[in-house]
């Protein structure tokens, strides 16, 4: 058996068909968008066919997509953006506690500046309660943002009934949909969200290409400032190739939906309950319903998970041990704490995330090593007395 | 014939080679430079090999590179990254006239939020007085930006006089080397320059990678919070292809330069000598000694710019009538106002950009077009009494 990846919430596989898609805007389409002439024409075609299958994908109006170059920069542009949008109304920002890197810091930065943030607590599963949201907002809050999933322990936040709640108070709401966007069904419409981030990567497109959904009538001051590009929100030559496969893999996803959750589904649930059956004292994190459909987080008591990962990658499995965005001197995620996980437990975690090109032999070949390796790190470590 | 391009300002072709480096990291090395496992490895090396490419391209050191998504992308986290770093010493931003609009752009959206802004301005070619940003630093001066050449009459600025003078100021400085990284020499030891914005696009890279110079020890905020990705300085996952992009274009721009530069400053003298000696009342704009090695910037008498570029374009020929980052909405150029060009003039311009892809031949075609063009045009303009 060849490699078995197991990282697809750093990196999913860029499919041939959507690099097929690109490739001709590299050497051949390669002017530049706000050129006036035959060179510039294709690639602004380009744009807005994109900027339709993204919107498609979600549900939106055409013009209220905005393309940039990461879901970082999406969340950073949703964050900052509303919040200087609505600088004289007030400065206080609501965030829950397991947000993205972008977004805490994204905060944070606006804290510097003179910006209040609350931090909304999670229960022991990860999931946020639109109650708790809802007293934390403020008569001087102007942006409230709370992931649609956790990119480390999977949990899918109860979206809709938040964005409800926030908008009877009249505070634009924002949510990161970079780990659902084209992996599950997103609707801005029925979550009734006002800015929604999403990324490429997420679902076999580019690195280098991501949107941001702001609801016509949501102000949103830009971030990289200058020439008119994607309607003044968003200077910048057009990265053209890299939107066109966003574009791509965004049409893609939206047919293969179904028949992707169908295949990775049981994939996960059997990983999830093998490693639960064959490995004492392994607890899973993260809500097991409401839960990413690729996503398999575990804790293992007594085992570092970087000594796991290396053992893993030996016998060629290759999986992580939280976000590929978190900060390495960092020892604990701010995500399993927040959920109440301990210190040690939460070092000693292992972050499968799944794809629709797994299958289930690769799932066996990892339920079947797993168990030898946990035994040999425990056998070693100081910390077990299993 | 086949097509005329010579809208290299705004985008130049990707070279073929460029391409070719780019490709593995497509489908192949698709992974999250951030893993920590094989997936992570290739790209993460990939990564640090092109920012000692551009470092070398500029005579930087390889910790001082930053890559971002675009120039406008870098000369905002250079403009307003300094300004919010040296918040606490004051608010106030020194910018040349004839700055790009990521730069002019950024520094008003500061104004917006408090700073102020003094903009210095050019004499009739466009050129800026050393003294005269000297003059224009105040107690509370947090930055100074001056264009290294102008994306639209192509003149070139002192910049290592500019410099030296603002650092005995003791602030720092930045320079918008987009149209000049990659096409002559620029070394950011020689030129003095605290900060530098370049972009791939300029030189036969790829769109959606660019880079920053931050000269040790020189303060800046980001812009885009989050991962540690790029020291954190710039969150988000890399665009590890077009970063490769950029490295292989800095490696084959400093190879080529020496020649790149023989073979087009002909061309250009050709294309603006002949051009000034067919066509009456038609202006150099610019400065003919400093200037870019391939821009010709021209303004026509009773002539509408877009007028002729559509004439241009049926015959195969693609050239553009100013900055392609410029608003549509605006009729004139605030370059060639500064430059103190009417605005009857300024409407009447046309930008000729040629990269070394161009030929004499391509010229000489141009040459052969353009005066029965204008004599057409003009024959039709009641602007036109000659």
């Amino acid at each position: 058996m060849g490699d078995i990846y197991l990282d697809n919430a750093a990196a999913t596989r860029l499919k041939e068909s959507v690099f097929e898609a690109m490739k001709p805007y590299f050497t051949e389409h390669f002017g530049n968008p706000s050129s006036i002439h035959k060179y510039g024409s294709q690639p602004k075609q380009a744009l807005e066919e994109a900027r339709k299958k993204v919107a498609s994908l979600i549900g939106a109006e055409t013009n209220e997509i905005y393309f940039t170059s990461s879901g970082s920069e999406s969340n950073n542009l949703a964050l900052k953006g509303a919040a200087w949008a609505g600088r004289k109304k007030g400065r206080h920002i609501v965030v829950s506690a397991i947000e993205h890197q972008s977004v805490l810091h994204s905060a944070r930065a606006m804290e510097k500046l003179g910006w209040e943030m609350t931090v909304v607590p999670v229960d022991s599963n990860g999931i946020v309660d639109p109650g708790a949201v809802v007293d934390a907002v403020r008569d001087d809050t102007v942006v409230v943002s709370v992931t649609h999933a956790s990119n480390e322990i999977g949990s899918i936040e109860p979206i809709a009934d938040i964005a409800a709640a926030v908008k009877e108070k009249g505070v634009p709401f924002h949510t990161d949909a970079v780990q659902t966007a084209g992996v599950i069904p997103v609707d801005v419409k029925a979550l009734g969200v006002d800015i929604l981030s999403l990324a490429a990567s997420s679902f076999h497109g580019p690195k280098g290409a991501a949107a941001l959904y702001v609801r016509k009538g949501t102000r949103v001051f830009s971030l990289i400032d200058g020439g008119i590009q994607e309607r003044g929100r968003r200077a910048g030559t057009e990265n053209v190739p890299a939107v066109v496969g966003l574009g791509a893999a965004a049409e893609l996803a939206a047919k293969e939906m179904d028949s992707r959750i169908a295949h990775v589904m049981p994939l996960r649930d059997r990983l999830m309950t093998g490693l639960e059956e064959s490995i004492p004292k392994l607890y899973i994190n993260g809500d097991r319903k409401n839960r990413l459909t690729g996503n398999v987080h575990v804790s293992i008591e007594a085992i570092e998970g970087e000594a796991m990962l290396f053992s893993l990658g030996a016998k060629g499995i290759f999986a992580a041990s939280g976000s590929s965005c978190a900060d390495k001197a960092l020892k604990s995620s701010h995500v399993l704490l927040a959920c109440g996980v301990d210190h040690s437990l939460a070092n000693a975690s292992l972050l499968f995330t799944l794809s629709s090109e797994n299958t289930m032999e690769e799932v066996e070949a990892v339920l079947t090593a797993m168990p030898p390796i946990v035994e040999r790190l425990r056998s070693m470590s100081p910390l077990w007395n299993g």
